[in-house]
Parts: structure tokens; sequence; C-alpha cells
């Protein structure tokens, strides 16, 4: 079942565990994360994400709810209230439902959140041609390629 | 939550619905589908397939775990057991995993099969770049485009 | 992963396996069983259904959602719609929803159906108390000791 | 979909929710809790705990897997890591998979975590007998009936 600090296993130091660089063509700015658990079943994954001030995720649709709990700072979701959309405030909670498309996730201050995700994320273009689908399979490949480095 | 007969609901009388084809991108032959149901919260889906003599389905990935019920006829997946993949013989039960990957799903034998979804599929080229992502939105769209015609 | 006709594995050739009495504490009559798969991750289980004419399951609570593919005959769920309930007439499709109440579910012919169930089903007293709470572990150890003998 | 703060709904502004005392029979000492969501299809919830030093939890079953998020202070469960369970120390994850059974669930310091459940927790006696069955409706039932007081 993996060791622990392992996203294979069962439990997580996180603090014992170092951040990495989320990857570049999914978002902009610095955006690090940590991979916490994969359940290669279902398909489910779960990881945190530091988020400084001014960066971004790319547009993206969620293909299984998911879930977050933001832990610091602001998150803006498709323009944030002022643009008609919707902006959660640190300490909050959000359900991002099946097919909920995001087509700008950004932080206006430096953040935190931690989230649980049924299913992949699929990035898209502007013209909704899937540009990475990013699943419990991908998301373990890519932690594991970064981490064994 | 919709009406009996319709994938929205929770009571579908199939006989009393039509076999409508199943979009040709996503097949080769004259391969037929009723869509039974659609989950809109997890993204699960279950639908039943009428697949005659030569047909099959083209490369795809299983996003999330399926689970079939070959109720008449034969399955080969992957080139089927004379070339190292597996075939299913009616009446048979099969587990897809998540991120199963067919490059070949061929029926040498008249046959049907229900099968529940967890999650979408998603159909690929030689390269495994998206051809179409097709979910719980995507399949009930096709759905009731076909059926309002 | 387990061997092909077990629940743990990926395949079951469903008629070469031994149709098993369910257990009576669950039902009124000589119901049977086949434990098609146990999906241990998320407590998934599947399974087809053999019920003679006559026999019912025992009151019931869905502590998730589950699928029936009604193949064979005739099911009244809450005594059917004569009595303000429903009727599944083969071959039909059912969604049973979570937290679902199933009084009486009662086979008026001889009927099959086979059944994916997300999560345990919670058998009930008059009064709701629990009498056998009936998972992915409770029916694999069930199958795994009646196919021992 | 239920207003903002509604554990129906899809934004909870935790800081603006109060904490509601967790049922007694379900724990020792004064944990308090906030629901944050229910999932009704699939049957998940998801909450944050307050547990002060020397609270615990009584004898329970995941019937489906959970994860949790800790953090803040110490969490022993099957006795701790003296006693040859678990210690999880924030800040960090922990997954519970389906059917884990905690007999103890202590916290030695004061501690906080929020975890997502996919299904219901059952309490359960020393013989193994249902105390209480609790699960998405169960816990809504029971936070609807405490914040509407």
């Amino acid at each position: 079942m993996g060791q622990p600090n392992d996203p294979t296993g069962d439990y997580t130091q996180i603090n014992a565990v170092d951040w990495i660089p989320f990857p570049p063509p999914l978002c902009q700015g610095n955006i690090r994360w940590k991979l916490l658990h994969v359940s290669p079943e279902s398909g489910r994954w779960t990881a945190i994400f530091d988020c400084p001030k001014g960066t971004s995720f790319n547009r993206h649709i969620h293909m299984g709810p998911g879930e977050y709990f933001l832990t610091k700072g602001r998150m803006n979701v498709r323009g944030g209230t002022d643009a008609g959309g919707a902006t959660a405030v640190a300490p909050s909670y959000g359900y991002e439902a099946c097919n909920a498309r995001h087509d700008h996730t950004e932080f206006p201050e430096d953040s935190e959140f931690y989230m649980t995700f049924m299913g992949p994320l699929n990035f898209i273009d502007e013209a909704g041609n899937t540009v990475a689908l990013v699943g419990s399979r991908e998301v373990l490949g890519a932690w594991q390629a970064a981490t064994a480095r």
C-alpha cells in the first residue's frame, strides 16, 4: 500500500513533503503542489496547492465532482464575484460539480487549498479541445517523475 | 427526476425504447445503443449496446471503472484470447479497471451487452490524443439530440 | 486480482458458476444468487439474482445508489403499482436512489436480475433497527463461505 | 441547490458557521462539528471537527473510504503508535479504507480536522452490533435539527 508520505500509501506527513512546481502547461505562475493520495480503483485523487498572489489555473472542466477546503487567501472562480463569478475567501469550503467549467481560477492573494477530485480534470483550449486530461494516473506519474529527480 | 424511459429518470422499459445508432466516430459498423441512465452528480452513466457481427468500438480509455454484463454473443478485447487479449462469451460479467485502454473491442458474432460506466470514456487516436471525451453529459446530449428528431 | 469466476477478479463466466442460496434472513423463499464482483476500495459490489415466483427480499435501505437490469419476470417494489408502489417488467432498468427504503420487494413470476450496488444494504426490522448490514465485505465473506463448502 | 453556508449548497464560509455539538452517543467529550456538504446522489458528506484535548470518537466502521486533513493537533487511531495503532500529527493527510474499524480515535491535544466521507459510518457496540448508522441523510437531519433551534 506504499510508504508514508507516498501518495499510494495511507498517510502523509504534509510538512515533511517538499512542494513541487505544478506542471506549467496547466497554470500561470509558480503554483506548487503536494500529491497526497491516489485511489487507483475509482480514479479519485487528493492534493494540496500553494498559489502565490497573481497565479492562476488554466481553463479546465471537472469531469467528476471536486471538493476544496481553502485554508488561506482568496480564490476567484470565473472572474470572481466582481465579474459575475464567485469568490471564495478562506476559511471556506466549495463543491465543484461534475462538468463544472472554469475558464479562470485566479488567486489575488497568497492562497492555499486542499482538494479531493473524483475523476480527471480536462484542461481545454478556447475551442473546448482537450489539451491535457489529468486523472489519478497522470498526477501520480507527474508526481513520481518530479520527486524522483 | 424525469419521465419513465428518459435517462434522467429512474425507470426504463427497455423494450419500449428504440435503438439509436451509436455515434459513428466512436465505432465501426452499425452499433446501436439505448441510454438507460445518467447520474449527473457523480458522472456515472448506464447503457445497453447492440453490436452486430463484425462491428467494433474505436480505441478508448476508461477514465473510471466500468462493469459489463454480456447477455448475447462474444466480445474480443485487445484482439481476444487468440491475440493475447481477452474474449468474453455470453453470459458473462467483466470489470474494466480505471485507466484500462482498449485498442480493439470487436464483436465476431451478433452481441449485446449492458454496461455501467463510472466517469468518461476517452476516445483517442494512435498517438494517444483525445478525439472525443464521452461522459455523462455528452452521452445525454447525444441521446437527447438523436431521440428529439 | 483473483481468478476468473472469482468475485475478486475481473471476469466471470456466469453460466459456469453455480447458484447459491441467498442467506435466508435476508429474503423469503428460495432466492439464489451469484456474486460477480466486489470493488474493495469503494465498497461497490455486483450480483445476479434468481427469484422464483412468490419469493421476496426483506425490508432494507439502500445506503448508496443501486442499478438493476431485470432480464426476466416481474418485480414489485413497495407493493407494486397496484398498491401505490412500482412494478418493473422485464426487460427493464431501474435506479434505486441512495437511502431508498424497500419494505417489500416481491416477485409474482419467476424472475432474474443483475444489479450493481454502490455501498451496503441495511436490512432493518419494522422499527428501523439494523438487522444486517450487507456491504462488499459481507457479501464476499458470505460467498466465499458458501462456495468453499 | 441550497443557500451559501447550507450543506445542501455549493459554498460554505466556514468561519461564518457556528460549531454545533457532535451528537453525544457518537463521541466522548465536547466534540463539535460543522457539516459542510452532503451529496445526496452518492451519499458522500463532508465535515470539519473541533476535538478538544481528551475527547474521542466512539467505536465505528467506515462503510466507505474516508479522507482526512488534520489541520491542528494530534489524533490517535486504534490507541496510537504507542499501542500498535497509528498517530496522526498535524498537518497531515490520512486515508481510511472502506471497512476500516476504529475502536478508539482519541485526541491527546486540542485538534481539528476536515474529512470527506464516501458513505456511512457504522457506530457499533463491542459485539459489533450497529448502534447508529450515520450517512449523508442522517448527518443532514442532525445538522438541520440542531441549527433550526
